[in-house]
């Protein structure tokens, strides 16, 4: 994991960003994701547990869906706000996407081990915005957070 | 796993397998899955590759998806007409879903070896119809199944 802490200018994981942005406006849980291919953003989304009830609309999860069917995942990057957790940890594996971008892990560990053990290549940016972002929202809503991680 | 084939009539278990069915009337992939607690069936649902054009709907999370928020699965069992790919098994895993009754893993071997080292029950019921679907299917339909599973 890296040291420093940044401001990321990738146009995709800004697209996750803003996708967790909106979120936290819409009262949700703050967590967004982008599925990009070849520097483009193929789609964006956000944890939608709030919003639409939905407890398998995790960030990563919305992205892909709102990606649709796509007929391979091999050439993709899949950007992410916060370490994946199991769930879509399985999905990046299942999907055989081989990179993921993720803007912290210092607010949730997520299942870095699992992802490289099935070759996927995780690079963390330690962004500063992440943290703060994620932080805040455990300290306002540790219920709707815990419900979230299932704990 | 067991070697008999029989058929099966756990309420739950019919559930899944009424769902996969309903798919395949729809011209889907015929997988269901249903949540129960305590002998009820909290929700089931099918794979909606075809219908939605939704890539992360297998049977499993459409079924806990159509389930809603809930507090706790810990008290919950996922049953599924076919083995859980690795999107559905870390599904399991994070929602903390302690028990999960497969219909058949002889058309799709899933990833029990996970499923079992994270304290998840397996339980497969080598179910004739379950595995009479899927063979049909897969041989009806290679590209779709391969594009289900990101072959």
């Amino acid at each position: 994991m890296n040291e420093t802490h940044r401001t990321n200018t990738d146009p995709a994981f800004e697209a996750a960003y803003e996708a967790a942005q909106k979120s936290l406006r819409e009262g949700g849980i703050p967590i967004g994701a982008a599925l990009a291919r070849g520097g483009e953003v193929i789609a964006s989304g956000h944890n939608e547990r709030v919003q639409h009830g939905d407890p398998i609309a995790h960030g990563e999860m919305s992205a892909l869906r709102a990606a649709g069917r796509q007929k391979s995942y091999r050439d993709t990057t899949l950007y992410t706000t916060l370490a994946p957790c199991a769930m879509c940890t399985g999905t990046i594996i299942q999907f055989k996407i081989p990179r993921v971008v993720v803007g912290e892990a210092e607010t949730f560990p997520g299942e870095f081990e699992l992802l490289r053990a099935r070759g996927v290549e995780v690079v963390v940016l330690n962004d500063a915005r992440c943290v703060e972002m994620m932080r805040t929202f455990q300290d306002e809503h540790p219920e709707l957070w815990a419900e979230d991680i299932a704990e």
